[in-house]
């Protein structure tokens, strides 16, 4: 029997090149190990409580890029956390057996509260009882995270041999399976990319709206003039054609370094490559997208069965704290 | 049409002359003004950990007690808090608007860090955003409080007035109804009576058990022999007689004073006051035993007539709060 994977991301909806290459790719390869749950955990992204106008659109584009990247919902769970609401059910109950303690020494809980202190409310401090929630409500051995992510697995960790030494052993202490996520830098050469500081590609642009994006790149600013020479090593740009343009971008940093290329030139080199690879996904998510219900039926679905098993392990967890 | 009441009780088992005298009376009373939701809160139970196995057991008990008293499932709807899941999800979404400071300033949570520091966990700082999802899940107007109560009302007003506002109007405010809960001391004539210090003397005892425990009961400390004359003003077990002996504690006090009754007679005038008052609930707690299922059923009918008005509530928040 495969080993339980789980996952949650939260709903940003379109998503972009870093999204791609440090997230989905690898859910994607994941699929065939292991039997995997993907969650778009929209509840979590209550804890900064962001407008929340937006949240259907947002979950509805991002299973769309979903499925279009190659998720498989006959082989995976996909589902929106709020739709197996057991989840909060498990989250108060594991809320009773969690050091305060423990939660208010989370880093990123600090750091939070250094960004937004009048915004500090009860479920951002329990963030990450929500999280932990998420995964042994599946009972999920294997986690796939980050190296910044290791502390909160832990702590996850840590939340379940609590409970576990105090009712028994219910849930198993989730694995990390450390995945190198590269960091994807954004187009302005400096800061990670994302949606919130409009430094990024969407999957789903055009190839003409792509072109037009990968222009407004910074590139080596060393390099002023076309007959500068350019530094590949500094370049963002040159980052991006290591991913999507493999097996050129070895000459292309030569043609760079000697300036017999010009940075307009190297884009449109880019743009290509990006338009050549996202193709087949542009094709399938247009297809996706046109038959909406679609995507109601793959969450519906994804939802039913991650509530066969979560309903499960609640009336387990309710047994063993003497609720039933 | 009927204003709702809400009020939950810990399942804290077989009842005794203080929950009598200071809830269950008050509860029955109130059922014909009002439409009445009472709930036995053993999700609150958990936020101090105690022992849970005896969890089931005090549920019935208490059960038992209530209906033996006059609480009409007829009439009202009572329950038991887990059996509708929805509080503990409507408990994680408010958490999300309920801002953490308020919650560490609560004179009731400091109190218990002070008492036990070493088991101050999530869920015992949440316990009025939980309390507060008792109430407004089933958009109760009223909540029957001691004064001691006030402040944690104060509080639910606070937590439904801000998530009325970033949400728009979801839920009433609910209104305190002061109530006059006697304060009845224990057998020790120090403490409120209460099982945990087994100073109580419980409603389900029988004649000859109630006798033996009045008879514990400490008096007048300063009347040291029979001839001493009596202070019934410092005598606990003239507080009693007020109760439930109320047309004779007059005569009783003055013979008191006079050393012309002792302080056994005294007890067996109190013990035979109780007996006759509880002799009606006895005999219908005894008949109500004999037909376990039929407490069964009544939970189950309050538990579905409750989910019925907790779903409306809970779909309406997650629209409020863009969730579907």
């Amino acid at each position: 029997m495969k080993r339980r994977v789980f996952s949650g991301a939260r709903p940003t909806g379109r998503q972009h090149l870093g999204n791609y290459l440090g997230a989905i790719q690898n859910y994607v390869a994941l699929q065939d190990e292991y039997q995997c749950i993907y969650c778009i955990v929209d509840i979590h992204a209550l804890t900064s409580l962001e407008d929340t106008s937006q949240l259907q659109e947002n979950i509805h584009e991002m299973v769309l890029d979903w499925l279009a990247a190659g998720l498989d919902p006959k082989k995976s769970i996909l589902f929106v956390q709020s739709h197996v609401p057991e989840v909060m059910e498990l989250h108060t109950l594991l809320g009773m057996t969690t050091p305060l303690g423990w939660l208010l020494r989370v880093p990123t809980f600090k750091e939070k509260v250094k960004l937004q202190p009048h915004n500090v409310n009860y479920g951002l401090v329990g963030y990450p009882v929500l999280m932990t929630a998420d995964i042994v409500l599946y009972k999920a051995e294997v986690v796939p995270v980050g190296e910044d992510q290791l502390p909160h697995l832990e702590l996850a960790r840590e939340i379940v041999r609590r409970f576990n030494n105090i009712f028994g052993d219910t849930f198993p202490e989730p694995q990390a399976k450390l995945t190198p996520f590269p960091m994807v830098l954004g187009l302005d050469g400096k800061e990670k990319m994302s949606k919130q500081l409009d430094n990024h590609i969407e999957l789903a642009l055009s190839p003409e709206e792509t072109l037009e994006r990968v222009m407004t790149a910074v590139t080596d600013p060393a390099r002023r003039y076309r007959h500068d020479p350019g530094h590949p090593e500094v370049c963002n740009i040159y980052r991006l054609q290591q991913y999507f343009n493999e097996f050129k971008s070895g000459g292309i940093a030569e043609q760079c370094r000697r300036a017999q290329i010009g940075c307009v030139e190297c884009k449109e080199l880019l743009a290509d490559a990006i338009n050549t690879m996202l193709q087949p996904f542009r094709q399938r998510r247009a297809a996706i997208a046109a038959e909406p219900q679609y995507v109601t039926d793959v969450l519906a679905d994804g939802a039913r069965r991650a509530r066969l098993i979560a309903r499960r392990t609640l009336k387990e967890v309710k047994q063993r704290m003497g609720l039933i």
